[in-house]
Formats: C-alpha cells, sequence, structure tokens
C-alpha cells in the first residue's frame, strides 16, 4: 500500500506478520474479511468510513437526546446544589432539631380549632405543623411503655433505649456519647433553646450524662463544660437561673454554693446575659460573641398565654430560636465544611398538659409552631443545605377532644370559645391565689370574702368564666395540695369546653413527626420507634455517637476518683433503685416541682 | 475530481454552481474552508472522516453508558407493569378502602403492646398496619368538629363534607354520587365487608342515601338496588339481617312487613346465603355467583374476642374480605379493561370504644390487621395494579395510654396482662348476666346469689379479674340503664389496666392513613382532610362522583312523587332538624342499639 494512500489512523500493518491489516482484523474479530478485489478497496474503505460516521451521528444526537430527557427528568425530582441523589447533603450543612415536649395528636386537632374559631379561618385550615407531616414516633423508654421526658430525650441524643429518668446514660448506668458532643467534636456549631429549665431533662440530655434528671445541679454544671468532655454547646438559651446560681444568692435553688455562672465565664469563656434588655442588644448588636450563655428566666419561661402580659420580662421561644439561628449562622459561615446542631424545644407543651390546662396548652402549640415557621423562613434564605425535622418525646395528660360529662351520651361538640376568653393560665390563676392569701387583704379575708375574690379576681377577670357554681368555688378554697387550686381552675376550663384529660403524667400514644422537606428525612417517613429519629440527627450530620461514648468512658473513668466498681462514673451522680414505683415517686418530684406555684401553695395551706 | 475518487454518500456538487462543494459547506455552515492544496485533500478527508468516527464511537459509548445509568436508576424508582410514572395504573386496577372505624392513634399503641406481650415479641416488635402509616385524616363533619359515622363515611364516599348522620347526602339534602356507584357504573366490580350491620353508617354511605342514618330499614332497600340508581353492589357480606328480613318473621327489627331478602332474590338477582355453613361452600365450590348478599349475623358479627368462641357460627372479618377478594377477582378476571373496588370495614373497633372496653378493642384492632395483610397478599400475588388504603373515620372513647386513678401521681405503667386476661368482652358478661338474671336461677336469687355469681361466673370465668370489691359488685346489682353493667365491666378493667378513657362517645383527634405502597398513595402522604381520602379514591380509579350525583338528582326527583319542595327526594327519608343537641340525641339513640344486650338489660331492670 502507498503511503499517500494509506488511511490516516488505520492500524498498520504487523511488521513481522504476512497478512494483511484486514486479515488481522478477521482473526481478532471473528468477522471474514470478505475481502474486496484490490482496485475496489480505497472506495470500500470510504464507503464504510461514511457509512459509519452518519449512523454514529445519528445515533449521538438520538442518545443525546434521550440523556438530555433523563437528566431533566432527573433534574425535577433530584437534588438541590448542595444535596445528594441520597437526600442528604454532599457538604456543609445545618441540622435544627424540634422538640414539641408533650405534645400528642389530640394537642394538634385542639389547636387547629382554637386557631380556625378565634381567627375566623375556614372549618379547612391547617397549623403550619400540619403542613409538614410525615409520620409518627413509638416513644416507650426500657422500662416502662410510657416514657419519661429524660429516656425519651436520650432516645434522640444517643439514638438508644434508656430508663425513665436517665439523662444520656444507659441502663448499665454508663454514659453515652449524644449527637450534639459528636457534632462539636466533629467540628459543628451547637446550641440548645429550650422555654423550661436549660438543666430540665430534654435539654440535659444533649450535654450531660447522670444517673437522674434530678440531679440538676450536676446537670447545669456539666451543660457548661464542668464535665470529661469540656464545653460542648456553643449557644445555650432558656430558663433555670437558678440552677446556676450559688446558694448564698438570692434567687437560687441549688444545694450548694457553686457559682456555675462564674465558672461558665471565668473557666469556658462565656458571654452570659440573664435579662431581656441584654437579650435584645445582643440581636441589636448583631454578632453574637460565642459561647453563649442566656439565662432569661429564674426556673420556666413563663406560659405563652401569661408571657405575652410580660413580654418585656421574658422573650419568645421564636425570639429565642431566631437569635441561637442568627449567631450560629454567623458563627459558621467561614467554614467550607461545618455548619451547626440547634435543639430547639417547645417544653411547656408538655406542662399545660401535666396542668390539664388546655387554655395554656393551645397558647404554647401555637408559639412552638410560630418557631417552626421562623426555622423554615431560616431555611428558605439560607443557602446552606438545612434541614428541620421536629417530633415530640410522649404525651401528657391522655387529652381528648371530646367528653362526657356525666351518664347522659355526649353530645358531639367542643367550645372553642372557653379557651378564648381565658386571658392566663390556671397556673398563674393559682399563683396569683396564693399572693392574695400571703397578702394582708387575704389573711384577714373571711371565707365569704375568698369566695367573692376567686369569683371576680380569678375567675371572671383573668379565665372569663362567668357561670361558676358555688360548689367549684368551695372546692378551690378548700383546696389541698394533693389536689391544688392550679387543678380545678384548669378542670373548670376543661369540663366548660368538653375537653378530656386521664391524667396529670404522661400517656403511651405515638406522636407525629415533621420535617422541612419529606425529601431531606425520607428515613423517618411513616411510622418509627424514637431511636430512629436520634439515628436520623447523627446520620445526617454524618458523624459518630459511639466514638463520643469510647471518650467518655475512657476520660470518664480515668479522670475520676473510682470509689467503687459500681461508681465508675462518680461525676454522673448516684445510681437510683430502679422500678416502676420508684419511677413514679421520682415522676412526682418532678412534677410537683414543674407545678409552678406549688410551693407558694404548701406554704399558703401550712398558714390556712 | 475522478469518479473513483469521490467517497461514496458525499454531497455532489451543485450542478448550476460555480463553487466547489466544500466552499458551498462553508457557506452553508458559516466554517471558513481552510482550502487545502488540491494534491493533500483525499488524505485530509480520511483523516477527519476516521477522527470523526473515533470520537463519535467514543461519544456512543460514554452515551450509552450514561443512557444505561440513567435507565437503570429510573428503573430503581420507577413503575412497574402497569403503572403510570405518576403513580397510578395505566389500565386495569383494583382498588380496596380499609376503614378502621374509631381506630385512633392510642388504639395502635395499645395493641402494639399487647400483641408484644402476649406474644413474647421483642418492645421494638410493630404491627402490619404501622409498617404501613403514611399519614393522618382530618376528620371533623360540616357541622361539628367531632364527627360522626356517617359524616365520616360521606366524605370517602361522595368526598365531600356533611352534617353528623348524613348518608351521602350533602347539607342541603340532595344526594351525592359515590366512589362505589360511579365505579359500577364505569365497569367495575363492587363490594362491601363488614362486621357490624351492612345497613350501619359506614358502609350505607356508598350505596344508599338518606337524610339520616336511622334510617336502616330505606337503607337495607337502598343497598341492594331499589333506589334511582338500580343495583350497584356485587359483594354485600356482613351483619344486620333483621333490616332484610320482614318483620312478620322472626329475628327481623323493620318496622314494616318488606322481604327485602326475597327483593334482593327475585328482583335484583342476588345469590343469597345467611349461614357458616353456607359460607364456607362458596369458598369450597370456588367460583361465587354474583351478585352476593351474604347476611352473617342478626344485627352485629359478635366481637373478635368473642367470635373465636363460636367460630363455627360467624366467619371472621378476614374471612369475609378474602371470600369478596377471591369473588371478585373471578368476576372481573376476563375484563382487560376494569377490576374493581372494595370497601372492607373493621366496624366493631367503634363498637369497643362506644363500651370502653380495652380487651375487646385490642383483638378487633388485631382482627383488622390480619384483614390488612390478607389483602397485602392478595396485592403480592395479583398482576392488576392493586392498591390498599385504610383509614378511620374518626376516633371513639378517647382512649389513652396512661390513667391516673387517685390524687397520687400516676406510675408511669400500664398492665397489657389485665386485657390479656379476659376471654369475653364486657358486652358479652352484659349479655350472660341479663340472662342469668331472665333464668329461674337468677329470678329466684338473693343479694348474695346474684354477688356469687358476678365474682365466679362472670368476672373470674369469663374476665380473669380476681381482685373484685365488694362495692364494685354492688354498682353492677345496682347499674340502671343510664350506666349500665358492660360499663361498669369495661371500667374495671380499664383501671386496672391503667387505661383511660374520656367518652362513650367519639372524640376529634386525627386518625391515621395507611397504605399498602406509599408510592401509590402518594396524594395522601402527610396530613388530610378526610374527603381528600375520597378524592384519591375517585381519582385512583379514574372515576366521576359528579356525573353519577347528577344522575341521582335527574332519577331521584323525577321518578318519585314530589310531596313539596323540600320532599324532592322523598325516597331519602325525611329531613331531620339539626342542631348539636339533636344530633346528641341522636346519637344516643344509635349508641344505645349498638350496646349489645341494652334490650335485654332494660327488660331485666324493668322486671327487678
Amino acid at each position: 500500500m502507498a503511503q499517500d494512500d494509506r488511511p490516516l489512523l488505520a492500524r498498520a500493518d504487523s511488521q513481522d506478520s504476512y497478512r494483511e491489516a484486514n486479515e488481522e482484523d478477521a482473526l481478532l474479530t471473528g468477522q471474514a474479511t470478505d475481502k474486496p478485489e484490490p482496485s475496489q478497496w480505497k472506495k470500500y474503505r470510504e464507503t464504510v468510513l461514511s457509512l459509519y460516521s452518519i449512523l454514529a451521528t445519528i445515533a449521538i444526537v438520538a442518545l443525546a437526546i434521550v440523556v438530555n430527557h433523563e437528566s431533566k427528568r432527573a433534574h425535577a425530582k433530584g437534588p438541590g446544589k448542595g444535596w445528594g441523589q441520597d437526600g442528604k447533603p454532599t457538604g456543609k450543612r445545618n441540622l435544627i432539631f424540634m422538640v414539641s415536649d408533650g405534645m400528642g395528636p389530640a394537642s394538634l386537632s385542639m389547636t387547629r380549632s382554637f386557631r380556625q374559631f378565634t381567627e375566623l379561618l375556614p372549618i379547612d385550615d391547617v397549623l403550619v405543623l400540619d403542613e409538614h407531616l410525615i409520620g409518627s414516633s413509638r416513644t416507650r423508654s426500657s422500662n416502662s411503655l410510657i416514657t419519661d421526658s429524660a429516656a425519651g430525650a436520650t432516645a434522640f441524643s444517643c439514638g438508644m433505649k434508656s430508663y425513665n429518668g436517665a439523662i444520656s446514660v444507659l441502663p448499665d448506668h454508663t454514659p453515652c456519647g449524644t449527637v450534639l458532643e459528636a457534632a462539636k467534636k466533629a467540628g459543628y456549631m451547637t446550641g440548645l433553646v429550650v422555654t423550661t429549665r436549660l438543666t430540665d431533662a430534654t435539654p440535659a440530655c444533649f450535654a450531660a450524662h447522670v444517673n437522674s434528671r434530678a440531679y440538676e445541679d450536676i446537670i447545669a454544671e456539666q451543660m457548661i463544660g464542668n464535665y470529661p468532655l469540656g464545653q460542648v454547646v456553643d449557644v445555650l438559651i432558656g430558663g433555670g437561673r437558678c440552677h446556676f446560681l450559688p446558694n448564698t444568692t438570692e434567687g437560687s435553688c441549688r444545694s450548694d454554693d457553686t457559682d456555675v455562672v462564674k465558672m461558665a465565664k471565668d473557666k469556658f469563656g462565656y458571654n452570659y446575659i440573664d435579662n431581656r434588655q441584654d437579650f435584645d442588644n445582643l440581636q441589636a448588636r448583631g454578632g453574637v460573641k460565642l459561647p453563649l450563655l442566656a439565662l432569661m428566666a429564674d426556673g420556666d419561661v413563663p406560659y405563652e398565654i401569661d408571657r405575652v402580659h410580660v413580654n418585656d420580662v421574658y422573650p419568645s421561644e421564636a425570639e429565642m430560636a431566631q437569635l441561637a439561628l442568627s449567631a450560629l449562622e454567623a458563627a459558621t459561615k467561614d467554614s467550607d465544611s461545618k455548619g451547626f446542631f440547634l435543639m430547639i424545644e417547645g417544653s411547656r407543651i408538655d406542662h399545660a398538659g401535666h396542668g390539664n390546662d388546655p387554655a395554656a396548652q393551645v397558647h404554647e402549640v401555637l408559639a412552638h409552631g410560630k418557631t417552626f415557621a421562623t426555622v423554615l423562613d431560616f431555611i428558605e434564605n439560607t443557602d446552606i443545605p438545612t434541614v428541620l425535622v421536629g417530633t415530640s418525646d410522649h404525651e401528657t395528660g391522655g387529652l381528648a377532644l371530646g367528653r362526657q360529662l356525666g351518664v347522659a351520651y355526649p353530645i358531639y361538640a367542643w367550645y372553642p370559645e372557653i379557651l378564648a376568653n381565658a386571658s392566663h393560665s390556671a397556673s398563674y390563676l393559682s399563683h396569683k391565689y396564693a399572693d392574695y392569701l400571703g397578702s394582708d387583704a387575704g389573711q384577714k379575708a373571711s371565707r365569704k370574702q375568698k369566695a367573692k375574690y376567686i369569683r371576680h379576681e380569678l375567675l371572671e377577670h383573668d379565665f372569663g368564666v362567668y357561670d361558676v357554681l358555688d360548689e367549684e368555688i368551695d372546692s378551690i378554697i378548700d383546696a389541698t395540695i394533693f389536689w391544688p387550686p392550679s387543678y380545678i381552675f384548669a378542670e373548670m376550663i376543661s369540663q366548660r369546653a368538653q375537653i378530656g384529660w386521664s391524667t396529670h403524667g404522661h400517656t403511651a400514644v405515638d406522636v407525629n413527626i415533621y420535617a422541612s422537606d419529606p425529601h431531606h428525612a425520607r428515613p423517618l417517613i411513616g411510622n418509627h420507634e424514637n431511636i430512629e429519629v436520634g439515628k436520623f440527627l447523627a446520620d445526617f450530620l454524618d458523624v459518630d455517637v459511639s466514638e463520643v461514648t469510647k471518650e467518655l468512658v475512657e476520660k470518664g473513668t480515668k479522670t475520676h476518683d473510682v470509689a467503687s466498681e459500681s461508681m465508675n462514673f462518680a461525676w454522673m451522680g448516684p445510681v437510683q433503685p430502679l422500678n416502676s414505683h420508684q419511677v413514679a415517686v421520682e415522676e412526682t418530684l418532678w412534677a410537683e416541682a414543674l407545678r409552678e406555684g406549688h410551693a407558694l401553695e404548701v406554704d399558703v395551706h401550712a398558714r390556712l
């Protein structure tokens, strides 16, 4: 073959071959050579090449159309910027976990209907939470079908079942690493926002390890960093200031004189605030120096129904959440790889359930919904892949939207106007009543004068109840600490609204799971064990809580005195005997501590 | 260019052109010709062609890989045979709709935990229903936050809100076409399977139109075809025989002497059976002649907890569902385009709720779960695209898994063993007690003898309760029709198990939505108004209920006497005055009718 006639890029004949290239091709491919006459060879080659080029072009165009189509289809369903095909982010990410403590399914029906009534909305109007329902959670603990908030939050924080009362401690009384601790170790910024005490079970489970939720003094110290892992929470906003102040100070509820606020500032570098003005100034100034410890109330932040009257003293759940979001966003804006983890608890939905107070509860659920909407807004406006997941730890109160008041078959109705008429919680009335009884006027008051005060100053003025029965007033005057006035006030509203409660404690109904976008929380669609929620949190952040558990066990054992084998982790407080009765007794103490004004009532009744 | 040198399939020079082809190409494509020297032309052409062929080959291989990958991805997520991209079938399809009447979220927690206890399963074992949860339904009716089953089922059948008591009739008392009627008109086969009376609200709403659910005699006639649309239900299996028999016959509860069974057979061609032996024979024979009317009980089929003792008399919910599935599958197997629509109701979960009987309820929920599994098996084994969707119309009883029995803070526990010890329902005990009181022995019995009978023959023998208090026995002996023995029996179990109830009526909590496969019921994922469930049913079957409404209005008005304007639809029975008290009174009547043994108790107490 003449050099000039040889096609460029054609395979050269083998130098040591006696065959022509096309014969070799035939041997290699198994195709017959169908060897053309030498005179026709060039034309044949060009024919094949040209035909092939045309067919290849058609094939490319066809395939390109298919690819384009498939790609559009994939794009239509597919992830946005920073999201992988599996619904998880590929790089930097934020996670907000919202806990609606004690909110069961009936709380939603009640609040939805209440809002329709008070805001004159159509009967198919829904709450922002309703629009984000993706499933439900089974709530039992390791030792009871009915969980408490400690075991409930341990399921979220560690992704493990434990006993009622356990603060991120397993049934064998060894600590379990939490998602917040693992996130911090992995480089995320972290935050906890609550409307109850920061030392209460739910927030405690994310950054403390103790054998009983009752050890709130120890919890306060651990949460600011005084435990084997050091400082892990960058934003702490909520109530419970009394557990951070030494018992030598007014407003303390500690049993010792440890100044946890001082420790937080001096040892762990916390920026500390304790009042609304400083809170607002922080927001106004923009940049918040972290870590931040904001203790906005001695104990609980007041119920939303009461807080709106003292808005200049206490920020709302949504305001506290907004501050945390802004601070954490700013603090992570320069990181290429790590965002933040924030837990926000609507803590007092549970308290309203414990108090069987439906008017207080609807406002708590609405406030939590407003916070949920605030977080959705944040997600809408950030470029960082961010997910909000929300759920409850359990239901409280056995709430039912329907109640039979006598032997007659019940009317199928409830009366939202009864809740709308109340401008304060039953707890507030109880406080006010105790203050009255302790005042000069109250101490001098006759039974008749007390009755008048209860009827006009409490029930009419603060509760909007005008059809009060004498027996009801008698029962309030004659109330004991076992069935305090707050229970009776709440029951008056519940009866009139035809709302039922089965207990002042918790119940075992499944609770709802919510997400900002179901596609980003796919593993939680449907019905799940509560520990699956905890596992989702760690998976989403791509962190390993078991590594933290190892670190806790190692540092926790070595760096502290070992009194006995069972006290390997003395810093977690003594182990309490565990049986259901004991659990109940512990719960009684916690519940009574929760019941605002209870101490006052005890005093008052002791005086009476 | 010599003929032999010209590449085959090369574009020929334009005959009337003074330019060469490559110059024309340049003009057409806008590319410079970069005209080579004539001596190099041939080589250049072959170089380009060869390069192009190679690049094209690479491109094809790359695109083929992409297409293959995309296709696999699409296949992984994509629909199966007979399913479209939108999750809907493209051709022939079946739809099974399951109603768990009165089953609220707490019923699931209770039944799940009961099953774990009795079957020694781990604490994270779940019910088949749990595995298929996809969302929840808001249940309110047009006139009450708390719906009854009639308005609840009208939401499913017509996809419209109506008033409590309405059987597929709108608030303006005009009939609304149902999904079953529309399915029948479109060529589907249809079926209704219930464990209560076929004339009760839920089944009635699919194939009858009356102004009040109380008109069960009229409903019986309409359901077999004696109404403007004629025969529309191909399979009717359930209880309620007494409404089909003339009042001249034993076992009738009709107010007139119409023989609806005869009418069904003679006028509408129904194959009629009324006993277990014929039921079993039908199954054994395989081919079931349709339409089928199977009236398996005078009133309700017994509660599952009682039925297992009389299994030779009454088939289970799952057995009735299996018969309907087989019959409808066989009847549609030769159709290329139309399958069937079947509604199956676990009717008596609701009755156990009305009776506040937790032991009866767990067995009802388990029986409904077994039926659900039966339908899943059917779906697994059919080639026809088939979907199962399940939900409740409302919750009944205000069930709570947690109960405070005194002023002391409640223990966080419940006791499934109490329910497991009961071998019969409270209703059964109530019946048995009434029979005893009516017997010779009972009529002669002293108070002490009655107490002995109640303690040993009822509470110990049938209920497994051995720690009976004398006060409890007294309350049973002294019971009135307003708070009958059945309530007291049920309360004894509920208290001991620490299960709470707020009412003997319904409540307004959202209820669960289930599906065989979430992808095939996508529009129902999340929280929805109950009418959206109804709309899904019609959409899935691709039928238009509004066409049926038109037909009903036209035929219903023209073919019947018009007494007055408000009686345009006299065949739907008189309009009842509507207010919430009236609704309550109506509900009282229905509830009392539901309460088995009530009539007997009235007799007995009248005798006492």
